[in-house]
């Protein structure tokens, strides 16, 4: 098995490392440098020709990519502790905040960031950064329902810290990287990214 | 249990529908109208803030929303036959194939949606239409990917028909809807269609 991998502030492979280390499990990899370009070199095209990172080597030489897809693998393999939830409910909540997460606050996220920044401006041509810029609001917006959902408890699925929480951290992460700060009064998320932050696997 | 529904096109409630038709399930449901708005409506609003069908009322008055999430409940409750996947890498790929519909494919079908179709129009202002049509492209190119996957396959595991197969067939039919046809040249890809689309619980 090998993980490709790359550093931060790339959120996606990210999640795969924190996940790792909250499970305690270790796995050979290597790291590319996006900067470089390497993900769209063909070495790793050969790998995954989607040029995307992170993906997983598997023994019988097949690949499977997308960080959660990837953390799954692990999990069936690893069940202890859980981190997709437990039993129908959990199970379905941790998998619909990990959507929300995803479809609500990192797609207006990625488009602020592929649309308005300079770093993606050397690649995306031509970026739409009026409609970029209109994606800003909504980023902070969708970070507000997040707030409003972590009123009320420690973490995403009113459980424990779960895959949720993993990848809406590496969203929350990424935004300050684009320039998007949790709003001072969401005081609730802020808190929640206090306490996830402190865990050791946020080094990762 | 009740099961916030909507007619076709909305893609996302059919895959519940598709999914229970596949396990033979049956669930209560109440059939709201998007052209109505009744989804952003107050009564509506109070099931789900978030104003998003489907959505399922669980008896202790909890709300599930997401379809996928909403299938993973149904899942963990019936289990026989699997949908998605078995075993560390089935489960995986069935996942990766999710993700990949997702965030390849309706992600910038959303974005064509949104921005250039005269339905949107009425209540999404402004529409940033040079950059929806940007997004045209994308979404043939990502079907390409797709047909590329299926060429030594029936389905998109390469196992058997899973969840990952109903959200892909949700998409390409919405993106049918919103006039973006599959390429004459996919020939795997409509293959797959024709195949998927002839089952029975398509017509869900």
């Amino acid at each position: 098995m090998l993980f490709y991998d790359a550093v931060n502030p790339a959120p996606n492979p990210r999640r795969v490392r924190i996940y790792l280390a909250e499970k305690g499990l270790s796995v050979p990899s290597e790291t590319l440098s996006i900067v470089a370009g390497e993900h769209k070199g063909a070495a790793f095209l050969e790998v995954n020709p989607l040029g995307q990172i992170p993906a997983l080597k598997l023994d019988d030489g097949g690949v499977l990519t997308e960080s959660v897809s990837i953390c799954r693998l692990f999990e069936a393999m690893h069940p202890e502790p859980p981190m997709f939830g437990t039993g129908p409910r959990g199970i379905a909540e941790v998998d619909m905040w990990m959507r929300r997460a995803e479809l609500r606050l990192m797609v207006p996220l990625a488009m602020v960031w592929v649309h308005t920044h300079p770093f993606t401006a050397r690649v995306v041509k031509p970026q739409y950064t009026e409609f970029g810029e209109s994606q800003r609001p909504r980023v902070t917006g969708a970070m507000r329902e997040f707030d409003r959902a972590l009123a009320d408890r420690e973490y995403l699925d009113g459980k424990s810290y779960s895959m949720a929480d993993i990848v809406l951290l590496s969203i929350i992460d990424f935004a300050g990287f684009v320039g998007i700060a949790i709003p001072e009064e969401q005081e609730h998320l802020r808190a929640w990214h206090d306490r996830v932050s402190a865990r050791p696997s946020a080094q990762a």
